[in-house]
Order: structure tokens, then sequence, then C-alpha cells
């Protein structure tokens, strides 16, 4: 493609968009600088992998007039952030992409900026991918691949009762900022500053996945996962997962300032704040013996962790503690489900 | 779900969906039964990953009117097909599906059904994936995992001039089978059978991946690629990548019966099968000294190849010897491009 092709000219052709993805493959040999139809992969000794595919489209797990640097950074997070929760760290990433009309030379650049930005942030790089055009939303499909000592992955189906439940950062942010970036308005309703409403919304564009927290979960998370669908919902998923029963304090989930400043006004947010997805935050169990020295870890490694609740002997059922120490009245669709 | 269903009910929630899929996991103890949110892979010892992506989407790479047993068996070949010709062996899939409208109860046991028969045909078992509703043509991106021999993947980066070219099966059957899935009045114009035209259209929706010749490939071949895009366009690609001349002789390509009786009458078809994509045979490039060898290696293992030209020094440009010898009349888009 010419350099100096002007921003809303046309990318013409599959060959092209190769062309400007190709640098995001330096460091990556078994990438063969996208020239090959395959990508070969050298696991690290001593190390089994983690494998994960989760899909963004438009309208759906972004918004339309979102920029193609936070397209590109949020398709690479969503996946990312799951390998954290596993305690792996990435190593690579498969891409598919498909346009529903051949995009400009000014969203290529943008996106490639984005997928440089995050694939530094997170140490991984492209190694290959498929791009074609169809109907429907602009898509990314990422298939992440990470590594993990062997024997370590964190499952999220070896929660245990009498395990305490903690969750990383802050949960809730991600849902109000995606209604504030639909809804300007709110920004005055719910009484935020323009640095609060911002905060949100790129905590709704930019989530950062935990890689931080890999290793306290490694060494001492009974079970770990992502949260993307809502804390409840998830939380839920983990219990029936391991087959225990799990108990949810609202009052001690953390909240961001931000997130405190629109609850102070509408108390009765909780319940969505809790049920919101896109959070990606880590949800872990932590053996009772390992809770502090869990917390220290994550702490020496940056990342707020929250202790939340635990896990229970019996039927894998929620309980949930509200606020004022009474059951919590939740709406009937406990998180997001795409059908 | 309720396994007495009708078939035309639709199976609601992600969960439901996750079920129908999970025993397609068994053999695959990383999978979890599709109970967490990441696979687990431990790779075979002295191997090499080879990975690909490769999405499907109804109108672009099968038809709307085709049946859920032939769209999954296609989504999976079309990825499996490039491991085999990397001379890989298929370990496992990741596969995420988008609907655009939550499926039936029929459609789903009919997509498993598929799905249970390739991975059984290929070897490999659904290692875990994802599942979402969104606007658009139904989805299937599968990535594809599959192992080699330290150091023995087949790239298509180093074709040497003076290397033979090979092809495996015939050419032009599917991009023939696509044009009567679509219109079925030209079985009569063409004069074939009932048998013949069925033959084809299968060609279109059940590619066999090469996985035969993959031990032959990493014996003797220089390089390979599979075809999918059409045999000129691929060639030309493969000669690009290794940055050398290749020659074709038109006469000498491969072609089915079904494929022989179409040209018959029109002999000026001859450049659409040449173009046309969705082959997914194995392109390879064998040095001289090795392509008797190469050749008796592939027939031992039941899979015909065929010497179609080769590569020569010089700037990488194809050249095509028609079938009377002269040069051959070619379309202006020489194979498939989404763009």
């Amino acid at each position: 493609m010419d350099r100096r092709a002007p921003p809303d000219a046309v990318v013409s052709g599959e060959e092209a968009i190769i062309a400007l993805l190709a640098p995001l493959t330096q460091g990556s040999p078994g990438a063969f600088g996208l020239k090959d139809d395959c990508a070969l992969l050298a696991p690290p000794p001593d190390t089994e992998l983690v494998l994960k595919t989760d899909p963004v489209a438009e309208g759906i797990h972004f918004l339309p007039g979102d920029s193609p640097q936070d397209v590109a950074w949020k398709a690479l997070a969503v996946n990312v952030s799951d390998l954290a929760a596993k305690g792996a760290a990435p190593l690579g990433y498969l891409m598919a992409v498909s346009f529903p009309a051949a995009p400009t030379v000014g969203w290529m650049t943008g996106f490639v900026e984005g997928l440089q930005a995050a694939q530094t942030w997170f140490g991984c790089h492209l190694m290959g991918g498929d791009t074609d055009r169809r109907p429907g939303p602009l898509t990314i499909a990422i298939t992440a691949i990470g590594s993990v000592p062997r024997g370590r992955m964190v499952p999220r189906t070896t929660a245990q009762a009498g395990d305490a439940l903690f969750v990383s950062g802050t949960i809730g942010d991600a849902g109000l900022g995606l209604q504030l970036a639909k809804t300007a308005a709110l920004e005055t309703a719910w009484g935020l500053s323009d640095a609060e409403a911002s905060y949100l919304r790129q905590r709704y564009r930019r989530p950062q996945p935990r890689l931080g927290l890999a290793a306290a979960l490694r060494q001492y998370a009974s079970a770990a996962m992502d949260i993307s669908d809502g804390l409840i919902k998830d939380l839920e998923r983990m219990g029936r997962a391991s087959g225990v029963a799990s108990r949810l304090v609202a009052a001690d989930v953390p909240l961001s300032n931000p997130a405190r400043r629109v609850m102070a006004r509408a108390p009765e947010r909780l319940a969505e704040l809790l049920t919101a997805g896109d959070d990606y935050e880590v949800l872990a169990t932590v053996p009772q013996d390992k809770a502090r020295l869990f917390a220290a870890a994550a702490k020496a490694a940056g990342i707020a962790v929250t202790e939340i609740g635990g896990m229970l002997p019996g039927p894998p059922v929620l309980s949930i503690a509200g606020p004022s120490g009474g059951p919590l009245a939740l709406p009937e669709r406990t998180g997001w489900d795409h059908f």
C-alpha cells in the first residue's frame, strides 16, 4: 500500500491489509511475517499452553463510534484477560477480521496502532490470521495462546468449600461506562465530573488484563476465572463448575470512586453494577490459610484484591448478603447472555 | 436441554448450546468438558505446534441451504486442510460460532453430528470456544492446532528453483459443484449424470483434508500449502513467498471425470477450473531427485499426486502453458479475493 495514501482512501485487496498487519508479527518468528498460511509455535520447555477464543463484534462488544485503537485494544485484551486469570503468560495470538466493507487507510492505521500498543503492554505478538468481507458487523475474532508451567494452570472447576473469595480491581465501572458512552446526558444526571465520566468510559473501552496477578494465582488460588458477563453470573458459573455453594457480601464488593458517586444518588444501582458485563477483573478462590499471602502477593504486584465472600459446602447455589445485611433484590436477568 | 424437544424448538441460552457441544470434547481432557473458560494443551514431547484460523460464513463459504452436517464438516475441514499441507497432525480446535438467531434443536443436532464425523475422521477434538448472537450471516470461526516433529513444518516460503511442482487429487471440482448447487439446471446443460453432479457438489461441501499426505510432505517437500483460493492464485502466492518463478502446464492439471465431461462441452472452462476456489488440495514443491520418491510415498498413502509444472530461477512470475502449448487466456480476476 502507498503509505502516502490519504486516511479516507480504501485499503484495496487482502494482500494490502496483510501488509499493514505484518509489522505486528515482529518478534514472532513462527508468524513468517504473515507470508505462510499457518503459524508455528515452539512451546517453551516444561510448559503447557492455555488457549482462548472470544470474538468481539461492533454493536455488541464495542460501539460503532469507538476508535480503531480502542477496538483493537479491547479485541486482544478480552482474550488475554482469560489467560491472566488462568495464571498464564501470553505468547501470541491469531486474528480473523471480518469487514462489512473494505476498511480505510486511516481506520487500519489506527487499528494496527491499537494492536501494537496492546501487544507491547501484554507481551505477545500476532502470529497469523485471516481477513474477509461479509455482511453484518465488523468482527475481530482473536485466539490467544499463553503458557503456564506444566500442571500449574488455575482452573475454574476446583474451588473448595471453605475457600475465601477474592476479586481484583473494582466492579461495575465498565457497565456504567457503556451507559455513559451511549447516553452522554447521564454524566450530568449522575453528577459526575468529566474526569470521572471519562474514567468509566475508559474502563469499558480499555480493559486491563490482570497479568500481574498470574503468579499469585498460580501460587495461592484454588480456582480462578475472569469476569466478563457480570460478577454474579460468573460467580454462579464458578460455583456450578466446582460443585460448591458460594456467598457474596455485596457491601464488600470494591467500587471505584466514580461508581460510588453514581451509587450515592441511586443506591438501587448496586444490583446493576454486580450484573453488568465487561469488568475483565479476576475472580479467585483461595484457601483460608493462604488468603493473607495471596493478598500480600497481589499488593506486591501492584494489583488490589478484595475479599468479597467465600465458598461453602452444599449444592452450587449463590447467596448474596445485601448492603443492609438482608437479601439483595436482583433483576431477573443476572448477567449477559447472548440468547 | 430436553432431548425430547421437537427439532424445530429453539435452543434457549448459551448454557444449553454449550451442553450440546460438550460431548465433542471427549478425549480432550484439557477441554474440561467446556466447564472452564480456557482450554489447556500439553504439547506432545519434541513437537512444535502449527496453528490456523479460517472462519466460514453463510453465503460466502457455504450456501444457506447447506445441511448443518455439511456446514460443520466444512468449517473444520478447511482448517485441518492447512495443517495437513504443513505436514502436521491435528490435535484439537477452538470454535467461535455466531448465530444471527438462536438455533433450533434440529439444526444444532445436525451440526454436532457433522463435527463429530469430521473430528473422528481427522483425529482431533473440540477444546473450547465461544457462542454469541449477532446480526449478519451464521459464522463458524475455528482455530485448529496441529503438531509436527520439531523443525519439520513444511513452509510455503521455501520452494527452490528447479523443484518439481505437484498437486494432490483433482482441481476445479468444488468450483463446478458450487455452480451446480446454486443453479440446478446446469446439470442438464453440462450433460452430467445425477451421480456426477452429486460428486461435484460433494467436493464443494465436503472437502477432504489430505492428512494422509502429511508424512510424505515432511519427508520430501521443499514447500507446500493448501489450495483454497484457486490453483493459479495460490501458486502465485507460493512463488512470491519463496521468491522464485513458477511454471504451470495446464494440460497436466488433474481433472476428475465429471470435470472432464463439463470441459468436453466447453473447453474454455479450463481457466475457470484453475481459478475457482475451495479445492482444498495440496500444492507442493519437491526437489527433482526426490520427485519419484514423493509420488511413490503419496501413492502408498492412497493419495494421487500429479506433477503439473515446476519452479524456475528468476523473479516470482507464473507462466502458464495452455493446453495447446500456447499461453492460457485467464479472466481478469485470477482467484478469490474478499475485497
